[in-house]
């Protein structure tokens, strides 16, 4: 009989013994796991952060090349569609010199005929390139027209209305080159 | 004595007892950090790489707006320098009328002047845009001259020489506009 109180005694202390050292266990592993865990997840929250920044760097610089190339894509059809301004407004009086020989009275057929070829030829280059020759047979518009000098209106020339042109003028697709230099009723 | 022994068994057990606990405490504690660790320690990693990932494609993005940039401007640039090239080339053929024009005989000295001014300033008009003259006075350059004839070379005109231009070549820059057609002595 104390032999088995003896067993059940050793019984109850080796359970207190396990539940004692579990709870240490317990107590230990969770003060130690908290100092790892809280260093770990600062470098982890670090980590986060810095990956976030860059993806966020990467995505307003994709943005921003997009921007670029469309930037880069109108100036250059801007670039190419009016490319042949330069050299279009030089070209003007050679043809207006062109025009001037041809009002000389008493040319030869053969010469009459070359500068027509001539005039022909440049107005075509110009054409082809996009300029053509503003309208100055109507209403008068500052936007096209220079007044250069006024006459009094009358019934054949309206108010307002182009009389006489004195210089053609010219626009490349929609920018002007020089406006007509015109006379305007009044 | 025998409350002395039990003190004594008492005290080797419960030394014992720490013992035991402290070396439970220490494995168990070791393997749950192993395992949470782990755990934090994988996702620090995912992290740390994803950081690395998302910097790395923007220095990549950034490098190649750098060479977006670089591209769009020599393109640029590119298209201004030769901006002319398509005008001027459909000029030319209007500068070989007046040239014809002026080589008629018995021009009165009035259609003659109004035809150089004309010429002057087309030719001005073009050298301003970057148009000049190919030269065509030397040794035949197939770069720049286009042979249409050949006559043997003599004293006056050694082989491989250009003997006669029959119609001028243009260059825009470094670009030929069209090349000289010219008689070469062989």
């Amino acid at each position: 009989m104390a032999e088995k109180k003896k067993e059940d005694m050793k019984k109850v202390q080796a359970e207190k013994v396990d539940e004692v050292i579990e709870e240490a266990v317990e107590e230990l592993t969770e003060e130690a796991l908290e100092d790892i865990v809280e260093e770990e997840v600062s470098e982890l929250d670090e980590a986060l952060a810095r990956a976030e920044e860059w993806e966020n760097k990467f995505l307003r610089i994709s943005a921003e090349i997009q921007n670029i190339q469309r930037r880069a894509n109108e100036e250059r059809s801007s670039i190419l569609k009016y490319r042949s301004q330069d050299l279009a407004k030089k070209i003007l009086p050679s043809l207006d010199n062109l025009e001037r020989a041809l009002a000389v009275e008493g040319l030869t057929e053969d010469v009459k005929k070359g500068l027509e070829m001539t005039r022909e030829s440049l107005i075509n280059a110009l054409e082809e390139e996009g300029v053509t020759e503003i309208k100055a047979d109507g209403a008068f518009d500052p936007n096209f027209h220079m007044a250069v000098q006024t006459v009094p209106a009358d019934d054949e020339h309206p108010a307002d209305h182009v009389v006489q042109v004195f210089q053609k003028g010219y626009q490349l697709h929609d920018r002007i080159l020089r406006p007509a230099m015109v006379v305007v009723a009044q």
